[in-house]
Parts: C-alpha cells; structure tokens; sequence
C-alpha cells in the first residue's frame, strides 16, 4: 500500500516521531509512506480543514490507498476527511480500533489523536496501532459470523453519503473557498506525492489550474 | 434545552440504563429527554444509518436542541449523524470529551459508545459524560485563549460542509432510499416528539408525504 | 478532610496546575489542602519511594485524612504507598475509578499518572477525578447489593496485609534504610503538615530523632 | 516461560476467553501455560484474596516464571498480589503497559481488569497486551537512556518491602488465616502445577501440611 501521512499546525512538532513510527511498521511490511502534511511547526502551515481537502485530492485521484491523519485530539480531522466523497475515516485511540476499523469498516483514512491523552511513552500506542492497521486481511468483519450486516450496513452509510452530497466530485472541490484548495495543495511533499502517483488526469488538470 | 436520546438495534438491550441516567441529570438541570429510538430489543428496528436521518429530521426542524446517540462503537452513529447538513455531532467516550466539545465545536448531537469499552459500571461513565455535556457555557473555547480559532476552523469546516453538500436541505433527504427514510421516521416516539415540535412546516409535510 | 498531595521529581514541573483543580475542587468542599511534595522541579528531591514513606508517616499519624499521590504512570507510587501499613491506595485513570475505589475500597489515598495518558487537557480529567474522590458518601459499595462481600473482601485484604507486614509500626518505618525516611521528611512544607496535625506522639518523637 | 492464569469468581466465565488468547499468544512465543484459578463459575471458589497467596507460593517456589491475574477492575488482585515477598505485579489496561512494565519494572506478574472497561471486543484488547508482555527482552528501561535511575528505584522499592515485610518467607504465610491458604491451595489445576514444579521443598512441605 501507498500511505500518506499528514499532520497539521497544533502537533507539527510530532511529525518527525509519528512518522518513524509509521516507516518502521510500514516498511517492514512492504508499505510505502509519503509524509505530505507539516514536518514542523515552520512548515507550510495546513489545518485539519486542508488534511480533508489532501485526503479527497490522494484518495480520489488514487496517489495513494491509505491515508494517516491526525490533530490535537484527531476528531478535527476525522470530521474534516469524512466529509468528502470516497474518503471513509476511523478514529483510532488505541490499537483494536484499527483492527475493528479494517474488519468492519474497510475504510481508506484513520485520524489519531496527537495531543489529548497523548502523553509520555503514547509514541508506543501510536506504534502499535500502526501495526494492526497495516496487517493481515481486512474487510472480514468482526466477529467473523457478522461479517454480512457489517458491511451491508458500511455499504449503506457509503449509499447515504452519496446521496447527500454532490454528484459530481469536482464540483464538490469547487464549491470549496478556492483559498482552501490552494492551501492545501501547495506543499511540497504534497505535491510530489500527487503529481507522481495521480492517476485521474481531470482531478491533476483540476489542481494544476489552481497553481 | 430539548434533548433526543436515539439508540439502535445492536444496544438497544441498555436503552432503560442509558435513559435513567440522562434523566436523572438532564432532569436536574432543567432539560427535557425524548427517548425516540429503539427502547428495547423488541421495539422498530432502527440501525446506526437510520439515527443520522432521525437526528437530521429533528435538529434540522428545530424539534429538540440537542441529540445523544449511539451504537457499538460509536462509530457508525457519529459517522451517520455527521454526513447530514445542520447537524454537527462529536465523540465522547470520557467526561472531558463532552466538556471540550462544547467549548471548541458547540456542535449539536455527540455519539457514545454503548458496547466497546462498555464493561461494568460504564453507567457511570455515560452519566459523568452527561453532566459535562449539559451543564455551563458553550463555545467558550478551550484554553479560553485559543477561542478565536477554534471557532473560526469550527466556523470553516461547516462552510466546506455545505460546500460539499446538495444545496436544498429537502433534496438530500429525497435523494436516500426513501425506504430508510420511512423507516427512520416509524416509531412511535420519534413521531410523537418530531410532529409536537416541528418548526419547519415543509420538513413535516415531507415526512407526512412518507406515511 | 485533610488532604495531602504529593509529587515526585518527575511530574514536579506539573505541581502547579494538579494544585490549583484539586485546591477548587476541594476548597468548593470544605476541605483543607495541603501540598506536601515537590513543587517545582527545583525543589527538595523525592521519588516515588519518598511518597510511599510520607504517606505512611503521615497517615498512621491522622495528621491528614487522605492522600493525593502520583508519578508518571501512577504505578510507582501506587506500589510504593500500598507498601506500607495503614495505607490502602487506588489507581484512578478516570473518574469513575475515584468513585468506585471510595464504594468498594473506602481507602485513604490515589494513585494518578501525570504523564502516561496526560496529554493535551489531561487537567479537566484530574479535576473531575477530585470530584468524584471527594464529595457524596463513602463505603457504600457499588452496586449497593454487592456493599457486604465488597467490605467482606477489602477487610480480609487488610487482614492479610497486616499478617505479611511486621507487627509494630514504627518497626517498618526503622527496618527501611534511614536515609530514605530522612530524606522523605526533610522537606518544609512535609515537616509543616506533620508536626501541626500530628496525633502520635511516638511517631513524632520518631521522626524528630532523625533531623 | 511458565506463565500461570488465575481468574477468580466474579470474572470466572471469562475463563476460557482469556485462556484461548493466552495460550495463542504463548504458545506461538514458545511459553507454556497453566490455568490454575478458576475455570468456570462453578470452579473451586477463589477471590482476589486467594488469587495473591497463589501467586506467592507459585513465585517464590519457581514453580512458574510468571502470573497473569485478574478480578472486576484488576485493583482487587493487583494489591493482594503485591502484598507477599517475591511478587511485583503490575496492572495492565493496555498494551503499552504490558510492554512499560517489563521494560521498567521487570516484575513477575501483572493484573487485568476482566470486567471495568471489558466491553464488546475486549478480547482483542488482552490478546495485545499478552503480545506485549511476553515477546522482546525485559528490563532495558524506557526510553533506555533512563534504564540506570529506572532499575536503581524499582530495586530500591524491593528493599523497602523487604523491610516492611516479615522476614522469614514462610511466616508471612503462616501468619494468615490458615483457612484462606488452604482454600487457595485446593484447586486441582493449581495442585498439578505447584506439585509438579515445585523447586523449594519447604515450601511444598507447607503445602502439604494444610491438606
């Protein structure tokens, strides 16, 4: 799997020990990871409203699989990606919530929290979470005899979303304050990641005209 | 304020728990409880899917102020709630969670986890979570200091929100399946709450339109 | 009551804020605070070995009614205050534990952890932990039909303790390494708290005779 | 390893639950495990009280290398359990303690709580907390550039016990209400593995002696 990592202003300072966390559980199950948020607190400045915007352009473009978010207490960014179309976000505080996430849910996007209850030694938890959300098999539901109503109920949440929202997923970037989209795309590493992973050239045409 | 209790089918077993405790603090503060999902295993089938469509009609409509739910996690009642315009719902699974909601997102329903982590005498937990969801000042930021950006990101998430949304709050419950729908609005008590304190005439004459 | 709290070299630098929520909270309930360990990282050095000695001393003493002690993950002092003759200490996380320890337990000190979990807020979390500590009755079991085998099981507790431990008090405290115990009652504000409250003239006498 | 489980009433339906994730998690490690505490509700009766003379004897005679206890909360078996000489058990909620306590403290035994917090899925909870607690090396410290004051105070903490502590090993059990010993030696699992591992012939003597 390709991850993106991407962290906001509150708890830039963290990136660079969240993100050895993530190379050394991911790389050592064959994952790549891309760190495309803040790596710290003097890097472009990002909130947890421009992490959904990123997670939309990467999910939506397929640049990568998976997406790490997090904020101060990871619900910003939990709402924030949920609510763009084809991002599915869990909130994960301690690791079975990653493995509940990947049975049950088999969504796209976990938000972790960097600052409430993230005390001494939690860059231990947030390793151990990274290890059950990045092994074994997923979509199999939990316990295994309810995988059935699991996911005919994820598919019908998925169903709601779409209902609700717009049809046309480019609209739905453009009805965004185009300074948001702007923001959010103009990082560096951001931008690496997307333009050499993307793979929807209308959502790439979309982007550039923004630069 | 008037406050919906909403459970669904997997936790419905604990709706007279959860409800006395509610009662015995939303009562003590003067706010008003309506009990409008599922009351015990027997009651009209409700899933997490339908309490986001039931918390959509009453908050939209103005018929109650506030709404608790909940599922197993949590997870999928918080995730349902939030894909609907007007209503903005956080995760609380400790006191302060409640508390920090209030004072950085003011937002209008929160969802509990009624299953995961919810050993003995988790009613204390969910009564402690109450008494700090409903009781002081809302929107106050926390720290005080960090108010004004709290509540301007608040503010933006809820403009990306609408953004990404069906203009007409009417047109994103019409495109649902309207079966989920009619089912969100069967039981007994979620009518009798929703028909005595409806202040929008064209949300009421929809959900008339279903039955 | 008379409530002591105590800090360890290692969460000193947080004395200040513990202070301030436990002064509110038990202030607001007529109780009498008084700050025994370090108050800042500068000042007069303990452990958790220290706290475990203060507790005793001044507990075996009734020259405080309870005591508030802690270190990073809690367990340290929780082990070392457990250790002692007349000192029976819960570890309380969340509130819930507070209460449920004051039920079943009815003991005479906590345990907190001040930097394991106590990220970003954790202060709204200790001041409702002191709220639940210190206010409604005590001893009352929960649930109430289980108060007799509750009480049953702390008293056989006890009885078993007292069987393990040596037979006269003083006897513990001498047999430690007298250094540790001067050490754990050099400082100001300990010596102020123990020798205007203190009803045990052996004790006192004890504690003199190694100044 | 020989890691031995004990579980006592009020948790005992749990029994084969915890076994099976236990012997999972051991058996792929290469320990062996004994399930000496109760195995079902109507299993020789054992408290939280008997669960820590278990402990001891089992400890202090070699016949196992480790205990895995547990009660309602875990503070009822985590007292008694480190109330005897030999025993340092730490208390374990989640994973990252298991892994703390062996880096930090390097005990002999740890208590779980099997009922408080032990919602829907909490078997996955335990099964990582056993990942933790028997796999990698024990006693570096954490991080490892504090492993020097780390061991030095858990070394200090033993000193202090021993110094509270009776001084012969077996008068700390014959000072206890000989009924209690001879209720938490009657167990038949408990027999087999005390009898059969058993490497202090005064202490089987004991034993013995109260059959």
């Amino acid at each position: 799997m390709k991850i993106a990592l991407m962290m906001e202003n509150s708890q830039a300072g963290k990136n660079s020990m969240i993100l050895e966390s993530l190379n050394d559980v991911a790389g050592s199950l064959n994952h790549e990871v891309f760190n495309v948020g803040m790596s710290d607190e003097n890097d472009h400045h990002l909130t947890y409203i421009h992490l959904g915007i990123m997670a939309s352009l990467l999910l939506n473009s397929n640049s990568v699989d998976f997406v790490v978010a997090g904020c101060g207490t990871g619900q910003g960014a939990m709402m924030s990606l949920n609510l763009h179309p084809g991002v599915l976000c869990g909130y994960c505080l301690e690791p079975s919530d990653a493995f509940l996430f990947n049975q049950i849910n088999n969504g796209n996007a976990i938000a972790m929290a960097f600052a409430k209850g993230f005390g001494w030694a939690a860059e231990l938890n947030a390793r151990y979470i990274f290890e059950k959300a990045f092994s074994g098999p997923r979509g199999e539901g939990y316990p295994v005899e309810r995988k059935e109503p699991q996911i005919r109920n994820a598919d019908i949440l998925s169903q709601v979303k779409a209902a609700v929202i717009k049809d046309d997923y480019l609209d739905t970037l453009k009805a965004i304050d185009q300074d948001l989209v702007k923001t959010a795309v103009t990082g560096e590493r951001f931008q690496q990641c997307f333009f050499d992973h993307c793979q929807r050239p209308e959502i790439e045409a979309y982007v550039r005209s923004l630069l």
